[in-house]
């Protein structure tokens, strides 16, 4: 009876909902984003949807695919507009069903691993012996010759494991938030201009990956094993190259640090460790197009506001916190602003990118398809190479009409912690907003700024040609330390009320930069570093790689 | 040249070697035994072995032999005399050489589970569907009739996840350790005087248990699943019974919380998920006699003082710091102590336990040989019960004279931290001894001596018949928070410095115990609670039970 008379209030009470026409922020609709995001949140049924029920959502795989249908459909549901998806050329997606590993000598037992994502699967069981492949030279690759016929070789070095840092789950104290606060110096740049040793050093270490692809598909290894990079049974997976016409030679498997250990240490002792494994994985090759999700609450006027996140995840786990959470959090968002009613000034539009693990690629597409292109690297070798690698993504930027009409785009992608304030990427004019809006919510959020810039995801793709791109400063917690890429990475570590709390707080932002009179100021735009400028940089560069070199030469010396 | 010119000389110092005798603690004793431990430690050799080389040593598998018949040759190897295995009745070993699970609806990938110890393995590869057995009653058990047969069930609840603990590894405070030293009430007894209400929980617990297995028999169910109690990733497993002619009824298998809560998930959606898996184990029946292995360097007189460690572990991971950090501690300390050439008054005795995992059930066959024993219950249905669910050890205690020579016994089983104390187990006299010990290795530990009692491992059943048992403060590390009995309780969490620090400490504090004029003051022996005081103990059992059964009830009235 009660529940009825509930059911029945509700129902009116959706009839009734105001269109709110808002020349300005109406404080009223700050309650009653606060009412929605709270009282009738669905933050974490998105959220559960997109992990427990579609799963993995590796770009380009079918999993992936019907996540960005189902958040199309949420989207129409909610009745945002102009809900539709835009495609962009990626290469092959893949999918794995199983994998096994087993330790048959010197003595028996599973291990734990998980195949690596583009990496080919094997026809049935494989039994082989282990082998370390101790090279990071041609050179040194070469004495593996005739050695590796058959076996599985260890790839990365064992781990060196130590007392594990004491802070498994990290919130921000307020000596740490007003750290950030006081940053006062030029914030780094994300502008294209890379320093030219970390672009020697990518090449480098690209060049020597290539050959030692190729000496394990010309020697005819088994299989390769890779070492998880956190230790305490994580498995941290993520993938290899995914175009069309470059596979991995082998079937490669992640390993988590015990198990990779032990297998060195085995090797170590001179005994020579037998495993048997199976990896029943796929490509997909029938489209190499991947797509990006958008959807909207249109504006009265020209501008655009954005927000985003990436809905791809890795495939180890069901990418919990990297990123449903982020999904579930700009969904909520827009959701809760259409619930409301607000008829906003600028369109509020959603993105939901793909192909974010892979560098950031649907957000870059999108990017260059609305507001701005980068000149290609005009050399084919250079070109060949994967997006993140090129010396820098070429100058000048040609900008499109839409560049000038995008007020700002906010990201979420650090996982479910709490917003406790915004990085500006330097964007020193545009505090005076942040602080004001952060004012509406200062009850639930520090609402630090900080004029220091991050980086690694998203928002970078708009920085990067000078669109107010923004990520804000979340609770760690256990992101950086169980979560990132792990195997772990489900719904089970996302906290519901830090959740809520992000996406009240984000619709507060979002509502007041739709309503607000002006559009947020810019940065001026990126430019190219001037002769000179290159010329500091690359003295800089040398001094560094020479430091590395006396290092070496020094822990020689002192053995 | 270099190296042959050491080789020469570490050959000529080892003939040098004095033998000291005596007759009481020789200041350069001590300073012989710290060169020993930290300039020519072998404690992590011992340690490597017991783990990378044998593996996983559940008590009466051919490992666990292994294990002890390899114990015995190193002993012998460095001169100790009288090494020899003592056997008791266990029942029987059990061994594991793969396992494998797939989840294969609604969505495929490979899921991370180990069986537990004493369950059957598969015929083959099983396909089953997944359900819940949410059952703490016979009654709710008899609603699942008809409906579990040829699947597999899930046992136990999901986990609430929550924000984890902040720290993962642990050292003790100054204040802490303080907070220990000022421990001045009585410590709790380790007598046998159990609670009534304790003893009929674990009987209850007992009891449905049996039920629930016979359940599963009779029910023909395929499996059954159960949940790691620690999350993350952790798969933290035990084993069932390994009594003969009681096998649980179908195989076990754990699963990490982040697998098993979205099975969980998934069914609580409607989706009745569909899994695959296979488990290859073993039974070893031939033999179900388990040893305990002994070595000791003779004392001058009767009297004997005792060091030990369990040299079992469980099967999920290869008991690194659970326990061959304690094995490896012992046998160094021992191992210095016969280096350095002392010839004690007292006996110096090692201890290696078997059965420790499955109630102290090595080191309580030990106790009771040679020391003292106790009546089993009269009761046969009682005495059918594992020996922990016994109303109490039983009364009176029947001393052996043996038992009047064993000056101490110092256990070591808490992981690979440094020893930072010890507790008397409520033996206040003891004090003043351990005061003095210590503080000839101040320098090394802060000697924190704590009134208070520790229990769960093998001093216990020492101090359960009257004799010093001791156990040490030791710093918990990780040892709680992800390595105790999980699968990743491996050689890579035992650290070195600590391993060092820890047998010094402990190789000290034997050499002083065995020569000392005086035998360690004892408590009084234990006796049984009188009627009254059993009248009042009831009397608390009763309230706590009727307060639990308020506390349900509120719940329940606040819903």
């Amino acid at each position: 009876m009660k529940l009825n008379k509930l059911q029945q209030a509700l129902a009116v009470a959706a009839l009734l909902v105001p269109v709110l026409v808002s020349a300005k922020p109406d404080p009223e609709v700050i309650n009653a984003i606060r009412d929605q995001g709270f009282n009738h949140s669905q933050v974490m049924q998105t959220l559960h949807h997109l992990t427990d029920k579609i799963g993995p959502r590796l770009t380009n795989s079918p999993k992936m695919r019907e996540a960005s249908l189902w958040t199309m459909e949420r989207m129409k549901s909610w009745g945002l507009a102009n809900v539709h998806q835009e495609a962009f050329e990626f290469g092959r997606g893949w999918t794995y069903d199983k994998a096994s590993m087993d330790l048959t000598f010197p003595r028996r037992t599973s291990l734990h691993t998980i195949p690596l994502a583009w990496t080919p699967g094997t026809n049935g069981t494989v039994e082989a012996e282990v082998v370390m492949l101790d090279a990071v030279t041609e050179a040194e690759l070469a004495k593996y010759k005739g050695k590796i016929k058959g076996k599985v070789v260890m790839l990365n070095e064992p781990m060196d494991t130590e007392e594990p840092r004491r802070e498994v789950s990290k919130r921000y104290s307020a000596a740490e938030l007003n750290e950030m606060r006081a940053f006062n110096i030029k914030a780094p740049a994300n502008d294209g201009n890379t320093p030219p040793d970390s672009v020697e050093a990518r090449r480098k270490f690209s060049r020597f990956n290539d050959a030692r692809e190729a000496f394990l598909k010309t020697e005819g290894a088994a299989g390769a094993l890779f070492r998880s990079s956190w230790d305490g049974g994580l498995v941290r997976v993520m993938g290899q190259n995914h175009r069309v016409g470059k596979t991995f030679p082998v079937p490669g498997l992640m390993l988590p640090v015990e198990h990779y250990n032990m297998l060195a240490r085995t090797i170590e002792n001179g005994i020579t460790p037998k495993i048997t494994f199976s990896v029943d994985a796929r490509f997909h090759d029938e489209d190499v197009n991947a797509h990006n999700t958008l959807g909207e609450i249109p504006g009265s006027g020209p501008e655009v506001v954005m927000l985003g996140a990436h809905l791809d995840s890795w495939h180890g786990a069901t990418g919990g916190v990297d990123n449903a959470a982020g999904v579930a959090i700009t969904m909520e968002a827009i959701r809760i602003l259409k619930a409301v009613g607000v008829n906003p000034k600028r369109t509020v539009r959603l993105g939901l990118w793909s192909g974010e693990e892979q560098g950031l690629v649907g957000s870059a597409a999108y990017v260059e398809e609305h507001f701005a292109s980068r000149p290609k690297p005009t050399d084919p070798k250079e070109r060949a190479l994967p997006r993140w690698m090129w010396s820098n993504p070429g100058w000048p930027i040609t900008v499109k009409p839409e560049h000038e009409k995008l007020s700002l785009y906010f990201n979420v992608d650090n996982g479910s912690g709490k917003l406790r304030g915004i990085y500006t990427q330097g964007n020193a004019a545009a505090r005076a907003s942040f602080a004001d809006w952060f004012g509406q919510v200062s009850d639930l959020s520090d609402g630090v700024i900080t004029n220091n810039s991050t980086g690694s995801t998203d928002h970078a793709s708009f920085d990067q040609v000078g669109l107010p791109g923004f990520q804000f400063i979340q609770d760690p917690l256990d992101y950086f330390t169980r979560l990132h890429h792990t195997h772990v990475d489900s719904s089970d570590h996302v906290l519901p009320d830090d959740m809520k709390q992000a996406a009240v707080v984000l619709a507060t932002l979002v509502y007041n930069a739709a309503t607000t009179e002006a559009r947020l100021p810019r940065k001026p735009m990126p430019t190219e570093h001037t002769a000179e400028e290159k010329q500091a940089e690359k003295l800089k560069a040398d001094k560094r790689v020479r430091s590395k070199d006396r290092k070496a030469l020094g822990e020689l010396s002192s053995r």
